[in-house]
């Protein structure tokens, strides 16, 4: 069966400020050092499973012009542009219809733009396995990572591990952000892996659920689809859209559906949800140090330094972030990388939207 | 007898980079933020006692446009400049030399260009108390602090409190840095003062003692101020000073010669040692910090922020210096503000001169 991928890359990523800006968010800046950006890279690691012409990029006229940049061959009228962001299930819907009315039935990867993979084999054997399953009957199926700490951060998905199809699990049930005790209990139980954001299935298969589940939304989207290629798409496009409630795929479908499996990933994911992340996919050097750009360092532990044109000078720090851009300057305690949006809320409240 | 001062105004002043560089070191930057800089205060705060035509500044040629620029009604020729430095006892030594030649015997507050003084009423009176016992003989005197903490960074002096000539004590001796113990020790007996580095005596008194204890120097002192106002001036100037030795006061006169005295002053004297005295000397906000310029603070307590051009967003900061400057950003720990001589040292190693 035809294998499509839809990328998802609408995201203002603003825990990356502040390299990432309103106007260059997360998934088009390069955070591996290798000068390839995270959507480049998302594409780059399918394309032994998904021919460029049947990629498709969810986003929104704000970035088609960074997308067209930096995928140059990919064909334009595979760019989506969403006329406001409605979370997940409305992308996810929208990308369907697109795909479906131009293959017809096909599979589609729906992957996110910026996460990291460190094995691309790993991954890429990971998918086929999914799609495997996927092209049997109406199963939807999903990445799942084998958690190597209890990270709270993540949700979770709780596997069957007696109830098989080809190589994937079944899921039993999603779950939420745990506290800490919680996802202890999780990790030991070997039975929960965290929930990646991608996801394997027919375009058949997902407006079928859609079709169940959001019935208002996979009626707009219907009418979307009736309208492509005539001279009211764009405005019935923003019509929908406009009216579609804000729902992730996970709690419109996901959560509900039946014949949900998941297929167990140990490729090296990292989801990419902070500068921390910068200290994983970086090398460190011997001081446990990521530096980058015109940086002395004097003294100076498990910090990561990202120069730009000045010198930078980093004397007894510790556990530090510093990013020098253009026109700002961060620099932030690595616990408190999380405070990193009140920064972005204090620069609203004072105008200050250059540096957003 | 007439009031006249030496200023002393040659240092480079390291501990300030990056604001400080060799081409504009400490003395000549406004570290209160007034407006005015550290050599216009020393200039100021003694203007009631001396007047401006009696003032001397002894700097090298490098900063002779600064000190024109930053005292305009200070007449050029009292501009002294050191051919290469060769520590206090030579410069205060051709001081004494200028000034004898121009008044005969006068007295001469020494005075260091880059010390803060809360209180300039208190000051100026120690000066006179001080004044008054110099013009005894062949006096030298020198204004001592009263210690308010058993600081290690000082060298201390030891007076007799049972003799006195004025409102001035006799000093038994000179102490080095000393160690934390030794210096609690001092701080309790209550008989240590600590050693500002401003002295007061005539010229003729100091350069008698000069004679006796550096005589070599002394002659080659004579030879300059013989050349003073010949075609040969500036080479002798630049020959003598070559081959002189490297010596403090102190360690040339203070440390051996009689007739000591010490004016103990209580008048906020601080000597604006590293970027920590800028949390002393300018007002801190309720989060206890320091904040210049166009920044954003998050959860940042105890921290100096010294903005420039772009803004800088701090975020779970915890006792950090940062100075933002055209060129260079200095991030430090408080308690490592000594280390910043390292990254010139650094600097100086990797040829990159522009930064210094």
């Amino acid at each position: 069966m035809k294998k499509t991928a839809l990328i998802m890359a609408g995201g203002r990523g603003e825990r990356f400020w502040p390299q990432s800006r309103m106007d260059t968010p997360k998934q088009f800046l390069s955070l591996t050092g290798d000068g390839r950006t995270m959507i480049q890279l998302t594409v780059d690691r399918i394309r032994s499973l998904v021919d460029i012409e049947d990629v498709f990029i969810a986003t929104n006229e704000s970035y088609r012009r960074l997308v067209k940049e930096q995928l140059p061959q990919l064909p334009e009228e595979n760019i989506l542009c969403e006329p406001v962001g409605r979370n997940t299930a409305p992308c996810i819907g929208l990308g369907a219809e697109y795909i479906a009315r131009k293959y017809g039935d096909a599979l589609m990867l729906v992957l996110p733009s910026d996460h990291l993979i460190k094995y691309t084999k790993i991954f890429c054997q990971s998918l086929e396995d999914a799609c495997a399953v996927a092209e049997q009957g109406d199963n939807l199926v999903t990445l799942g990572i084998t958690p190597n700490s209890p990270d709270t951060g993540y949700g979770y998905i709780k596997f069957n591990p007696d109830q098989m199809a080809l190589r994937a699990y079944s899921v039993e049930r999603f779950v939420e952000k745990p506290d800490l005790e919680t996802a202890k209990g999780y990790l030991a139980s070997h039975e929960y892996l965290w929930n990646s954001g991608m996801f394997i299935w027919k375009t058949s298969a997902i407006l079928k659920n859609m079709q169940r589940y959001l019935p208002e939304m996979y009626e707009g989207l219907e009418r979307i689809r009736e309208a492509v290629g005539t001279p009211r798409q764009q405005q019935v496009l923003e019509d929908e859209f406009r009216s579609f409630k804000s729902v992730s795929i996970d709690y419109g479908v996901m959560e509900k559906a039946k014949g949900i499996y998941c297929v167990a990933g140990n490729f090296g994911w990292d989801d990419v949800g902070s500068w921390l992340a910068v200290g994983r996919i970086r090398k460190t050097n011997e001081f446990g140090n990521v530096v980058n750009g015109n940086v002395v360092t004097i003294d100076t532990r498990n910090s990561i330094i990202q120069g730009g044109e000045k010198l930078i000078a980093a004397v007894g720090l510790r556990d530090l972030v510093v990013v020098d851009t253009d026109d700002a300057i961060l620099i932030c305690e690595k616990d408190s990388a999380g405070d990193i949006k009140k920064v972005l809320e204090n620069l609203r409240i004072c105008n200050k939207y250059q540096y957003l």
